[in-house]
């Protein structure tokens, strides 16, 4: 099949495998590289050098991408880059909004790169009054009462939590209840959703633990 | 043997797996919530009930942990709290560098919440001369040829990779070389370390391409 750059048809849209998801990212940075080079062709053995990746392993991740290369040349850059690109979901803009700005909350809205991803955070919601009201980054704070008619006027699906953990569940529920079909969870806690709604953990917490113990496993070996 | 609060001896420290670690921060903030609501004890069936996961897989999770429940009544609340966090390393602090202050970087320098999980980024560096110099939410920002001389001054293991993917291979070995043991790499670029150097991948866009992904399943699916 010829690849195109723009939208895949929805009915084509198949559930991928998580490590294919999280490799497809991979293979896109280093196109991304070899295209700033002057590359005009890659192939899998080419990425696999780059990557580390074994070449079979992404030929067959690709085999999800609507995309075929060509014997001896391989993939086109400029064609890889943009079905990659759209596959995952970076050239259509998600709405999204975000609950709690504290910390990592307003952190994440000042972090405008995840619009370049396809995420745009279009509203916040916390009940601190002196937030309610005001914007940051532009992005402008409601209290959680307004949520429902926000969510209608917006339109959004996706909903970035990142309260206190004490109301971590509470806030997904009324989400969830107010129409939110993805929940982008940072909390360290495990919220708990209906089996339709999708729910991505990014907990930086679980991750400093990881390299903590990772980092005094090999120092003690030392 | 008896939990103790305060840090592991060094020879005690084991290679945990991965899902263990991941799940480990979930049971410390189900057992913060118990905390609040005045609960002294916490069996695994308590804790399973909470987060939905099987009983036994968290009994053998906290296998790993320095802490034995009692029969009947199950683990002691605070004990479990201040062992949990000491064993995932939220209660000692690790100095870290952060290099690249972008979009993202900025937002990490301004999370303050870090610090309360053990990490305190002490310097960034970026070569952008506007920044060099300054400070960002009271940390200093230096040219990277200061690295170096600062990672000795400040004695930091860890640094944080917020750069652009172009450099980020070249400012990883800059690390590497300059004496970091373990990177927290926030690029969406699939970094190489000699083997014996902790990397901690965040992709905030393999996340969201996954949660995208996942989303338009569901919505095809009704």
């Amino acid at each position: 099949m010829k690849a195109m750059g723009n939208a895949l048809p929805k009915r084509e849209v198949a559930k991928v495998p998580e490590p294919t998801l999280r490799r497809l990212p991979w293979y896109l940075s280093n196109v991304k590289l070899l295209k700033q080079k002057g590359e005009r062709f890659v192939s899998s053995t080419q990425i696999s050098k780059e990557t580390g990746i074994d070449a079979s392993q992404i030929a067959k991740d690709l085999s999800y991408v609507n995309i075929s290369g060509r014997t001896r040349v391989g993939y086109e850059v400029d064609t890889l880059i943009a079905v990659l690109e759209d596959f995952l979901g970076f050239t259509n803009i998600h709405k999204a909004f975000l609950f709690g700005v504290g910390s990592l909350g307003g952190a994440l809205l000042r972090d405008s790169g995840l619009a370049h991803f396809g995420l745009e955070i279009v509203a916040a919601f916390d009940v601190n009054p002196e937030l309610v009201g005001t914007r940051l980054n532009g992005i402008p704070i409601f209290h959680p009462d307004e949520f429902e008619r926000k969510r209608e006027e917006y339109d959004v699906r996706i909903g970035v939590l990142t309260v206190p953990i004490e109301i971590a569940q509470r806030i997904t529920d009324k989400m969830v209840a107010g129409g939110i079909k993805a929940v982008w969870n940072f909390t360290p806690f495990r919220i708990r959703v209906p089996e339709r709604i999708v729910v991505q953990n990014t907990s930086l917490y679980a991750h400093l633990a990881l390299m903590f113990n990772r980092l005094n496993c090999n120092e003690n070996q030392s």
